[in-house]
């Protein structure tokens, strides 16, 4: 990829700005890649951190408590909701969904990037709260057969399961205009790479990097030594 | 690079969604490496326009008019800016340069994208008249030393000019916040990947990408056909 690759004492010098995290929210109806993509990045970028949601629907044989989600009772919710510990929460096919607060607000502050594997109405609430600090990708099936076959395929709903969500699939993909940015997921690697580039690219964003200001600082106060 | 390369097949179903093209402005100190970057972005991406500016400097021998600036009298220039015919123009070391519009408008509409190797005055105006259009970069050397160095390495300017350039050169630096990404160039390969994935992000934007309010809607139109 580099068109001069770098030598390592070359790359030990590579400047170090301190910057705000980022919140990374990707959403799209069932079937159209999200969390596939989700997974490739995080086992790409050991940098970038998953937020853990709480939620009140039942364990799959697959799920672990405390890494795919807190699993927890209704009145655990309820008293966790009503304490102000989530930032955001919804209700999805009967079932409650939340994100707990404090782990997020020390990341940004940390400067650590974290991913929200989140739907369109979490997604309303992120950004009514944390703006600034969001980047949105929405990703699209390339066609509504696709998104079918692909739910098809996934073979770990039944067919009334699947029905539903390809019934709700139309009204989650009118939100698409909340989002900074929009993928159509027609090539599973070209999508990742997109989602990829963003991530690089939102993290040189100026208003990200406070490190900027003092870096900037020194340099122009600093006298050649040639 | 990608996870799951794609067979040719895959690729011939790419969907393309119509959008406006963006101008991409690379500002920097002399010898920070912005030329070098704009170079390789230009080798790299064909899809790629340049904005090529007229000016009333001399041309150095290694330059060729209409490739790398349309090379004028002051009157001749002073011409094409009464009548509008520059988007933006500015007085560097006693030589005047300028941006015709016609050609950037075209683009813009068509969907090209423009690279722009321009000073911080330039990309003021800019700014003014084609915000949406931007996606500006700033580029920093990472020490003055360096930037010193650097402008003896290239060997092109005398002396004299050298002491110029490096006396402008914290001015210029204290326009980085007029930029919506800042890099610092410590290794050209990095910050070469750095303004890719910008490109590359910015492009996704669902601001920029017109044409994905027709998509969605035959989208949600669309009967499975399964």
């Amino acid at each position: 990829m580099s068109p001069t690759p770098s030598s390592p004492s070359t790359s030990s010098t590579v400047t170090k700005i301190a910057r705000r995290g980022l919140m990374l929210v990707l959403s799209s109806p069932s079937g159209a890649g999200k969390s596939t993509i989700a997974a490739s990045l995080l086992r790409d970028d050991h940098s970038l951190g998953i937020s853990v949601s709480v939620t009140t629907r039942a364990k799959r044989p697959s799920e672990i408590d405390g890494t795919h989600y807190h699993f927890k009772t209704i009145p655990q919710f309820e008293r966790m909701r009503e304490s102000g510990e989530l930032l955001e929460w919804a209700e999805v096919h009967g079932n409650f969904y939340g994100t707990p607060r404090e782990p997020v607000e020390s990341a940004m502050a940390d400067g650590r990037d974290m991913l929200f594997d989140i739907d369109w109405q979490g997604a309303q609430q992120l950004q009514e709260k944390m703006k600034a600090d969001i980047v949105s990708i929405f990703v699209l099936p390339p066609t509504m057969t696709e998104l079918q076959s692909r739910l098809h395929r996934r073979a770990e709903d039944s067919e009334e399961v699947i029905a539903t969500r390809l019934a709700n699939s139309r009204a989650e993909i009118g939100h698409w205009r909340e989002y900074d940015y929009v993928i159509v997921n027609d090539d599973l690697g070209n999508a990742f790479e997109a989602v990829q580039s963003i991530v690089r690219a939102e993290r040189l964003r100026r208003d990200r990097r406070f490190g900027m200001f003092d870096f900037v600082t020194k340099l122009i106060e600093e006298t050649p030594v040639l």
